[in-house]
């Protein structure tokens, strides 16, 4: 069970770090103070100096042959396995747009991931390659406002069929990256068959995000901001024709692809969260040696150094089981691998939470304020530990695969 | 030790209740809607709507003789104890505008009663009585960017003796309401004299507004959002010249009105985190028998039995130790019950963050988004960590308060 | 909701500390030290010496007045509140023996005042008189080895009615006192009739301790420890035989004793581990300023400031809690007062271990030896999290109470 | 970084933990049980019962090739690493005889290592080799009762040397195995010269059991049980003479081979304290699934799931910390693993204790008697958080070197 850094990897990230420290952290909060500046003034349209940024960063990434890592066990990527992408993801999560720069970003690679292991050949030429090229953006169309989010069999969009076509029905909200005019394809779940059992009622479908009787309603806020220009958008779909071939894998077989597409997604959201996580801490410490108070340094004070120590130990922690969580994803497959995800998936947001907010903390108002990064990062964390399954369906996970060692004896 | 609700304040707590819940609550979303449509586009200026909501309002609530319950142990309030006051202020807490309605809101009842204490008789006359009135707004400057705020003996404003006048130079930041045109004076603590022993160093200052000199270099963002149009702003002062007059109760008694302003002031801000405690709590509740997964209500789901049991006698907790630091102030005096305040201060903003982060889960992803007020809520007693004094420090002086029982022997 | 120290407690408090603290404290390790010195060897017969240091100490505190403080709203009592009884036995939690000096120890409380307020004039006659002169001692007999305790209505001790008699077979543990020669009555729950509705199913009896037929099997151990001479046995009843008018009440109504039993004592434990806790924040304190480590004393290392800190204001908080039940007890009776029962249930044991538990870590690997009490006092904290019902339980009961408030709305 | 099992330890893990389940478990208890039926009575003595228990296992397990598996690169061991023998030390830990079954346990490890590693080679001869054998005991004399061991630099017990002798003078405590007869040799720490600089003050020698001066005081209790018959002894040395060549290493240098001896002791016992957790989560589990109330399991209840996937995660976490530091320990050495160390040495001993608290509460109070091992196991891993450095001076080092990284930038 190896989890270090391999020597294949090791430059990668090194090449990684450097580029997320001295050429993409420069321009993060210049892109972020350019929302709002397309001239339509449309939050979620880039204005040109957004795209000029992000388009000559990943030209640079592309050259330098940092791109696509993510697409694991595969011959189009680099053919990393998780374990080296977890240390690569890692970096990307310290600043914002970095993951997109390296063409590493969700929904995205989730989506290329599931065209490229469950899409038709004609998917994969219209989709997936301008995808992988970084030409097109996607988003995954899977939660809805009128049901628990942790109980996926409620899902209650519906497709028809009708001849050749389906007909799509419905609501579907905190849909990230559908109000970006670069997303081009959905990828969406839509309940088939409600009478079928609980895990086959659902099909998954692809189709183009321009496809008439889409409407967007809103955009969702989280803790008050829209997180222009990505933004997470509240859909309603009203008549929606798709044709048939637009199924992936095949009608009922919904949760397969969820499933397929959600375990290597979840493992990369905590990979970035534990980068933000790292940077906190190094926040914490060059604060408490810095600024003083009665006479010592803030670290010196208080319960700051067992903060430091905790936050420490807790990082160490969750990089390690977030890295056997990678390992048995590469080794033993999605499937086997779930138990150990959902494990991750309740640890790191958890503890980059703690991170970041003690990091605030030390930094008083100010760490709250827009001079720091540290409450976008903590409202990110924050809704992770909502996105792709709520904490509680994923600690429901643990205990009954635990207790289900027993039960028979 | 009574720390029961009164009969003189049960009808008053019932009736600030039934506006609060009938009147008051069903404008609030409104009167943030309209957040940015003054005609300037300033999001710090009331629209025309906004002043329609809260005017109307603050009529019937003074109608009602429902005013100015703050004023404690005083000739022009209602004579009401603290803790009679605590039960009101909660049920305050529960929307957003209320305060301001019964004219209770902070940072003007700290002001006030700084002018009603402390202030000479002009004073009184020119902003103490538009005040009660609710005719303008104040604001207090005490916060600076570049010293920890734990310790505020390194505050470095600088007011300079110059003739019959004082010139004050220096930054001041998170000054809150300070972008309202409403507001018309500002109380400001400054540096008289470095070299005097640490707590004669300070003065406190009352000054107008507008008077020249005084620049908004920005608004603070707590997580990204303005919080117009009341709001938090960075203010810069050159060379501004106020008459020696404006010295509140005597030069290098700074600490000593900062010390009577703030404790009331920080019991207020933790009764009303227990009132918003309470609204997620029955949140929590609601959420939990109506939701369903796994064909149960969540309620029944996981652990949210036992967070429920939690939270129930966490607020429970937190409030009779508000009514006992509310005690304090009426039967001993700010001075006798500061370690009171300094307990409840660190417990009820963090007691009010978990239970309101519970209910944030339980209502997925909507509960940090626009659809529901618990984020809004959050970020609010998130800021109280630091608002009057970070934890740190609170809780050094419990500790310190502790240790010195012991000291000698 | 005066929940304050009265002038008629006040006198009584400050000579019960004192006496406490200058004449019971002393002997308690001496009277520790005579376990297992009864000529026979038994550990659970009090040694001469321990009946000596016992009986000097009760004369004594009889003969002051500070005796049976207990029984409230009573006249054969002193006409305490529980409000007021509160006070006193937090003095009583800090040294072992010293409830029994006062004639305030479990079990023998709970067990008047059944006889007290349920009990025929027989009953008083025969076991309450000399009870209330501390001249005989009573166990409480309701736990079963085979049954969770949390669910009590699963209790299957039977007593089967046979003429005039009853006739009692099965097991129950954890019967703290039951070895102890000088207890001659058992108050004991079992199942009369295990087809009635849950709550009816059970009676409760007063029996002769030294009924034929009653075998101890052995003495439970609490952390390794038999708590002797007090102890906690595991007793097994083989056909004992009892006359009908052993019952208590009216059969089936056995939950209905208990409750209005269990009430009171539960309240008395909780104000005896605030207590403790007391004691152990006095510790760390005493600790912390005088022993040295890298040049500080102790206090003043990593976040000792912030656990003292926390003791406090946990203490606080619980105290005012378990004043605010025993407040409900004495205005709205037990029935009322359960859910704050069940609160303060919760949570002075919890805080109680914790505050114990950082008292044993500052004083090193001491803190859990013979050379302070610490240990002993933190297992007996960690038992409360069972007695009379474990955490779960009374979770459950607030949570319940809490949802129920909107169950139809 | 391979922190799995190798192919080489895993058929040795499954003997290993064979023989514990099948052969020393069931034997377990009744070691226990003959504590104190030496013919002298004395408990920390043997009985002729005791032995054959032991004897027999050891032979078995030496026969098996399952012996000092501890000792990790070098010849005179089974060449195993420090990864490697995590697996086997976890195993161990579930039953309290089985490290000595394996001549695995400590202090014997550790001072066997301190002679392999830096004693001279008559000191080998003398005492390495049957120790090996397993035909000896060891003790570690360092803990005294005057200082803080937090700091050990404070150590004051007196080593004077005298021509060709040392006089040593003072008191040691917590001085584990010390009583038992078959302890032959102490490894102790002395300061030789206080006006040193801080870590050049103390020398390690090795001495004789039985020189004369030597006095046993008492045994220290823990939570009351003298843990019997290894016990922890409290000794005092009166003008107690040992030639100079007992001296390790070098006068000045004991700092040096403390750490050497503590680095694999301290991973060694968290080992063990991980293989304890597991135990108790299958109990939890085990109960869980067995016992009912309110007509369910009791997994199903409250928040068990939520505690039974907390437990897993947890236990995850530590394990793969500890297999950090071991792998740290065999690629980077005892010096740049000590922070990892610090690291598993604060976290394994409170994760083990928090699942061990949760198994015994969810046994009810079956759960902290004599009829589990729970609350045997508790205190254990309770005194962990003392024994080899307090939590508090791990998390001093830890936050230390953590703040070093940008004390200089």
């Amino acid at each position: 069970m190896d989890l270090g850094m391999t020597d294949r990897v090791r430059p990668l990230v090194e090449a990684v770090r450097a580029m997320v420290r001295d050429e993409i952290a420069p321009l993060d909060r210049e892109f972020h103070a350019e929302v709002g500046r397309h001239p339509s003034g449309d939050r979620f349209r880039h204005s040109a100096r957004q795209i000029e940024i992000l388009e000559t960063l990943k030209a640079r990434a592309r050259d330098r042959g940092l791109w696509n890592f993510w697409l694991t066990d595969s011959t189009r990527g680099q053919g990393l396995t998780t374990v080296e992408y977890a240390y690569l993801a890692e970096e990307m999560g310290k600043v914002h747009i970095a993951a997109e720069v390296f063409n590493c970003n969700a929904p995205d690679t989730g989506n290329m991931e599931v065209f490229e292991r469950y899409g038709p050949q004609w998917m994969k030429d219209r989709w997936l390659a301008p995808l992988l090229e970084g030409e097109i953006r996607s988003a995954y169309v899977m939660t809805e406002p009128d049901v628990a989010s942790s109980d996926a069999a409620q899902l209650a969009f519906a497709a028809r069929r009708d001849g050749d076509d389906y007909v799509l029905n419905g609501e579907k909200w905190w849909i990230s990256g559908a109000g970006d005019p670069r997303c081009k394809v959905y990828i969406l779940m839509a309940c088939t068959d409600p009478q079928a059992p609980k895990h086959q009622r659902h099909t998954m479908f692809a189709l183009d995000a321009e496809t008439p009787g889409i409407e967007v309603l809103r955009p969702m806020q989280v803790f008050g901001q829209d997180d222009a220009p990505h933004g997470h958008m509240h859909l309603r779909f009203t008549d929606v024709r798709i044709p048939a071939e637009s199924v992936i894998l095949g009608e009922g077989r919904g949760f397969e692809v969820a499933q397929g597409r959600l375990g290597p997604g979840r493992i990369h959201h905590c990979m970035r969260a534990i980068g933000q996580a790292e940077k906190a801490l190094e926040m914490i410490c060059r604060r408490g040696l810095t600024r003083e108070a009665f006479g010592k340094p803030l670290a010196e004070l208080g319960g700051n150094f067992d903060r430091i120590a905790d936050a420490r130990m807790e990082i160490e922690m969750a990089r390690l089981l977030c890295l056997k969580a990678a390992w048995m994803m590469d080794t033993a497959g999605v499937r086997a691998a779930q138990p150990w995800i959902s494990k991750i998936k309740v640890v790191a947001p958890l503890m980059a939470g703690r991170v970041l907010d003690e990091a605030m903390q030390i930094h008083g108002a100010a760490g709250i304020s827009q001079d720091f990064d540290l409450a976008h990062m903590w409202t990110h964390v924050r809704t992770l530990r909502f996105a792709d399954g709520p904490d509680a369906v994923h600690r429901r996970q643990v205990a009954r695969a635990e207790l289900r060692k027993y039960r028979n004896g």
